[in-house]
């Protein structure tokens, strides 16, 4: 069911055969819609590339991708932030930031102290220490990206960029419309 | 630190600017290389359609996830699969293939057999009810992907499904070289 031609640019047609059967894109069947292909090679670009950056921070620093969210979060925040706040913040799977918290005030990383307006809350802040063990790794996660995304070149990553914030806005005002709660069957 | 301009197309400044602020961008800052702003955007963009996904499938059929994933791969082999091989092709976060078997052979929708060649694996099969419910819920995932990105024309479409496959293929050709773990600190 094409319905258009796939102009041949970077990507060789073996390249994007082997791609084909790489995880979710195993899914995809002859037939399927264009946006629907597009979808879950979208989905398996992201597992894939989020495993690689996942298993590298865990050979290089021994640490996980959520402790690494956390702390480009709050690296962020210079006059500290509040736990729920930061716990809102993280879009990590399975990250539980009173775990992650314990563990990065036991390595001297982030403090925790409670808040002069709301005792029930925690605000959190990085220490120095904290700050230079983070900036050593987004420099060299930094160049985990650039190079895992070397073969895109400027123009599609500026192109890929503003369709991607489209697509986003799109989504964001999708979610208002249709499959209204009531409609439950 | 722009090194190339970005052309105006289909999304306006304002969107862009909107885009900026959600979830997983809100990680990026001046200054960051184009390529980090990118994979922030992919990730941001994903974990969205992903989430609006989750609700609809919730809304409209009382499932999740985990369970559709499940499906959609079963579906695909209509002489059935190994327990085994399908746990390895679901990627979706949470899976638990066991739990979802008992679940889906309670509501008739599988069957589970042992294997003639290896009595201590299991042979899962769709039922013809399991089949029938999977394509209803099939075609109206497939519209809902079509709505959500329907601000995606089709050379659109077309040109990133065929960029997103050279960088499927780059990083699992990176994934090879660096960082190897004898460098582990």
């Amino acid at each position: 069911m094409a319905k258009f031609s796939i102009p041949q640019q970077d990507a060789s047609v073996d390249a994007l055969h082997a791609a084909d059967g790489l995880g979710f894109e195993a899914r995809s069947v002859v037939g399927d819609h264009a946006a629907l292909k597009l979808w879950l090679r979208m989905l398996a670009c992201t597992t894939q590339m989020e495993s690689e950056i996942r298993r590298r921070l865990r050979v290089r620093f021994d640490t996980s991708l959520p402790r690494f969210d956390y702390l480009s979060q709050l690296y962020r925040e210079t006059d500290g932030m509040r736990m729920k706040d930061l716990s809102s913040h993280l879009m990590v799977t399975g990250a539980n930031v009173t775990a992650i918290t314990d563990e990065l005030e036991r390595d001297g990383l982030v403090t925790r102290s409670s808040s002069p307006t709301d005792r029930r809350s925690w605000i959190l802040n990085m220490t120095p220490k904290g700050r230079e063990q983070f900036e050593t790794m987004a420099k060299e996660h930094e160049q985990w990206v650039l190079e895992l995304f070397a073969c895109l070149d400027a123009r599609t990553l500026a192109q890929m960029y503003q369709q991607l914030g489209g697509l986003r806005v799109h989504i964001l005002n999708s979610q208002a419309d249709a499959v209204p709660s009531s409609s439950t069957p």
